[in-house]
């Protein structure tokens, strides 16, 4: 557990739900531990999705693998482990009485962006995809929303819920959340084919050798470009709309666009 | 999912949790959908368990295993998801907001029962205590009460504390689910050694095969026997000085000792 989730990352998940509680004007300081919860949810993601019986990848966030490390026994329990405690940090944190409504909403939102109608529901729908011929963007679109897309959406509405922020504000930072997900997978289908593993901290060209449906595989490189561009000024259009004009969000979704890993 | 969830079993963690509520005169019939979460994550420990990675089981409740069936990516997904919405289950009910405090609470109870300090612990020290020379009968029952009595006593909690259940109430069931969770897994270490497939339905003689720590193993077969007999009269005692008897309690402690698969 302490190998992967340890070994660096770019922290975006709970970035975004800190950065989202401080743009609607919450005690973000106090939501460390849920931040760190979605974290551990996407560091076991990470993990079994790294297992040999699906991806089979060997390096990641720079390191070896957990499974090449500790075998694949103990690779499946530190998933299954960091799963189990990352939702229990939503029931546990913030330890005061009166966020236990939020709490509960807060988790109901990460089970739904990370079950089977979100993350789980995407990986399927992705082995399902593998060598699918003439995949259409919709496809693409789709697999990556529900596997990536949905768990960077929740980590901005458990910001925004642990915040007691109202139902529209709520909308809007989905509505960000949408397109920072969207540029987001984008940007690493591309960055997938144009980059090295040294750089990425993990293999690359491994999409087109696994078959794997893509951005740049329906759309081409450039179009993939331009789509990310746009959507990315989109997010920020969106960011810039709340209260406060959005905080650190709107830097945010500049980053995802230009991030080298 | 479904063919593990539905391949029948005896439902021994919802039905506890159910009479637990029952014995200490909550709305038990309001209780289904948490009742039904705990089966959820017995099962997805079950089809992890079983994967060629743990302990490589083909056979269990009659029917062939997960990953025998779909595979063992599909297996490893479908655990993951009887996790996370089985953890879900207590967020969302009972829908009504006077549970949010409860339901925290449940929730923090089960994932300290299943995570690292609980039923992971065990899974990782059952694992790594394979093959031990001599093994002590306080080694086999510190991994038999993580790996399986934490979660039967977490049942029990879940049913009192969704019932409003008072202090002294609760440490009552949990002493009752102590008893119950070490019955349990003397009798499943015995109908191993005892009983046929066909019976059981998962594979028998698995234990002694995989070198696994038992209690027929470090006490024999006859004092587990006698072990197993006192220590459910110990949980019908402790059942029966609940305020009303224990309800279905006693019955269902004396079931354990006499149960055939």
């Amino acid at each position: 557990m302490r190998h992967s989730l340890f070994a660096g990352g770019k922290r975006l998940r709970p970035i975004l739900c800190l950065a989202a509680a401080e743009a609607v004007g919450g005690p973000w300081r106090t939501f460390w531990e849920p931040a760190c919860g979605l974290e551990m949810i996407h560091t076991y993601s990470l993990i079994h999705d790294d297992l040999p019986a699906l991806d089979n990848d060997s390096l990641r966030r720079g390191v070896p693998t957990c499974h090449v490390v500790f075998g694949e026994a103990m690779a499946i329990l530190a998933g299954d482990a960091l799963l189990t405690h990352g939702l229990g940090t939503f029931a546990r944190w913030p330890e005061v009485d009166r966020y236990a409504q939020a709490k509960v909403r807060a988790l109901q939102t990460v089970v739904e962006a990370i079950g089977t109608t979100g993350m789980i529901g995407g990986q399927v729908a992705d082995l399902e995809a593998e060598n699918t011929r003439d995949p259409t963007p919709e496809l693409v679109q789709s697999i990556h929303e529900s596997k990536t897309g949905r768990l960077l959406r929740a980590s901005l509405a458990v910001g925004g819920i642990l915040s007691f922020a109202a139902d529209d504000v709520l909308s809007r930072l989905d509505g960000y959340g949408r397109r920072v997900g969207l540029a987001f997978q984008i940007k690493d289908d591309l960055l997938d084919v144009e980059s090295d593993a040294v750089t990425l901290g993990k293999t690359s060209g491994k999409d087109a050798a696994a078959g794997k449906v893509t951005f740049p595989a329906v759309w081409g490189i450039d179009r993939s470009h331009r789509v990310l561009e746009s959507t990315i000024e989109e997010a920020v259009s969106l960011a810039q709309e709340l209260p406060g004009g959005g905080g650190r969000l709107p830097d945010l979704a500049r980053y995802i666009g230009e991030r080298k890993s």
